[in-house]
């Protein structure tokens, strides 16, 4: 059964602190018509990611601004439910940021088409085998471009992306080290990740610890959080160290936090700082199957472990979307706005 | 003449902020004998650069913290006055890291010879043709990458290093932007090193000036200063940014000095920000003997324009040094230890 309204949030005001319930607007709008050269999507998964907050911010950042009135952005997985356009067929699963939304009607270009495979899960396609997997496997491999028996350290480890990059820095034969909040979290990462060793942003000093576990320096940090942690891991880079900055999630809710104070020790270690945005990497279509064909192999062969938490409901998006910031999310977080009719 | 006995600055204590004269303690000790395989060198110019307070940091930097009691470290040109060495002889210019002193025995591990042109200045060899011009030219052309059209951003821009950096990018046919601190080095940046455009951190706001004169980005921002300059450039990045981080003078005296607040710009900007350090490319003896060659021609075919600032008498280098730190150099700071025989 469809809902007959095209429910939406929309953007309201960009915010100084975490995103509030007013910041956003609820609507109920007609299920838009479809012309020639159009396509009905009905969006059954939304992605949510610490960088919806980054949308917000009142600067624009590698993407427009956030404009007060638009849908609000979302990256999200929907079924085709009715196509006048010749490259895509009624059922298909299509993905693109189209918004939260159940509908949208696309002229193709802000879509593509999904290629499914009815055995997997359709969440893990807006996490492991998704843009998650992909921002994992190019940070690491080709921003940070590990070599067997460095030392690799991750912060938010426990994150979506972050036991992804511990995950595949084992396979590819590194020491590797996860930053998380919390003692169950920490305990997820060594047991249920494979990381070969936790630091509890929480409990621990973290610039003391990593200086414990990574006695030779840490070769490649893979940094989600930015502030402190990332100050932390400066202090403890080894020789020619390469800093894959991907996201920098201390400072979304908060830009006026300080940044780091010793980029000096970039000068000492030689180091490079990168950033990246992995929908440039999703442009590149054969370097991006191509890493999705590796990530499908090792999760095929049980080599990764990827926690998925689903928030029921597209209403419960606004709200959910702080679970990112207070770490209560259990896994990558998604909203399931509808039943995927292939799993029905 | 020579001086009878070894005059030498002996470093105390690590300071807090600027080198203070009770950091460092004044030696007279009598000239060492020369052994089977060493060689007496007369120093006759020392190198006094931002990075010598860095190294009087507590905690170790690209080289050892100094340890109270040594001599205090510096780069020197000097003369050999006794070889029982076979690479050296009586006459040889050398250079290395030898110390804030008249003289010291070698065994040839620290000192290079130094093929000099009696045409050319010896003070040019701390400069244009010496570590200077190497820094300017590796890190710009290197790290920075420049292409022809590109906008290129200078701190300390008057300073030994951002001076040749902005001619250097000039000859590579980039726009050229300098920052200085005062109306006479920011006419100086345009009138005499030819920079497109000058911005005076000290009477204008640095981050609108480089928004107005960056339209289109910052290509490369060649960074000696950190802090404030730093996050300023970070506002004004053009795509596929590159920050070359050659010094960061900004914290040398105050090591709790906040960090740039905007790192995800570098995000925004898919930006890569690198460190080196010259010694480096030093040891590369091929690849520095080219880029010598290179800043030769440029020279002789009146290219590049150096300003160099000499101080005389080795009492002084412990005042002279924090010129460095208060702006009042005009030119590639150096203290004239005894005079070149070679100009006698």
């Amino acid at each position: 059964m469809t809902t007959p309204v095209n429910r939406q949030w929309r953007f309201l005001r960009h915010p100084d602190g975490l995103y509030q319930p007013s910041d956003f607007e609820w609507r109920e709008e007609a299920v838009p018509e479809v012309a020639d050269g159009e396509v009905l999507v009905r969006n059954l998964l939304l992605s949510l990611d610490p960088t919806n907050r980054a949308w917000g911010f009142k600067e624009d950042t590698y993407m427009p601004s956030l404009a007060p009135g638009q849908v609000m952005r979302g990256l999200t997985i929907g079924v085709v439910e009715a196509s006048r356009h010749p490259g895509f067929r009624e059922g298909d699963y299509v993905s693109g940021i189209t918004g939260w939304q159940d509908y949208l009607v696309s002229g193709g270009g802000d879509i593509h088409g999904l290629d499914r495979d009815p055995d997997v899960p359709l969440t893990t396609y807006l996490g492991l085998l998704g843009h998650i997997g992909l921002t994992a496997h190019y940070g690491l491999l080709e921003i940070g471009r590990p070599e067997p028996g460095q030392t690799v350290v991750v912060s938010a480890a426990a994150g979506a992306t972050g036991s992804l990059v511990g995950q595949i820095a084992g396979i590819k034969g590194c020491r590797t080290v996860g930053i998380a909040g919390g003692e169950e979290k920490c305990r997820r990462l060594t047991e249920e990740f494979g990381f070969d060793e936790a630091v509890d942003y929480k409990r621990e000093s973290v610039v003391g610890r990593l200086a414990e576990l990574c006695p030779d320096g840490i070769d490649i940090y893979y940094d989600n959080v930015g502030g402190e942690l990332l100050e932390a891991a400066l202090d403890n880079l080894a020789m020619h160290a390469r800093i894959v900055i991907a996201g920098q999630i201390a400072m979304y809710n908060d830009q006026s936090l300080p940044g780091p104070r010793n980029l000096f020790n970039l000068i000492s270690k030689r180091a490079r700082m990168e950033a990246f945005v992995v929908l440039d990497f999703m442009d590149d279509a054969e370097g991006s199957a191509a890493a999705i064909r590796e990530l499908t192999g090792w999760y095929r062969e049980g080599r990764l472990r990827f926690r998925t938490h689903v928030i029921d409901g597209l209403e419960n998006a606004v709200t959910a979307v702080n679970m990112l910031f207070d770490g209560s999310n259990q896994g990558k977080l998604m909203v399931r706005i509808a039943d995927d009719p292939g799993e029905g």
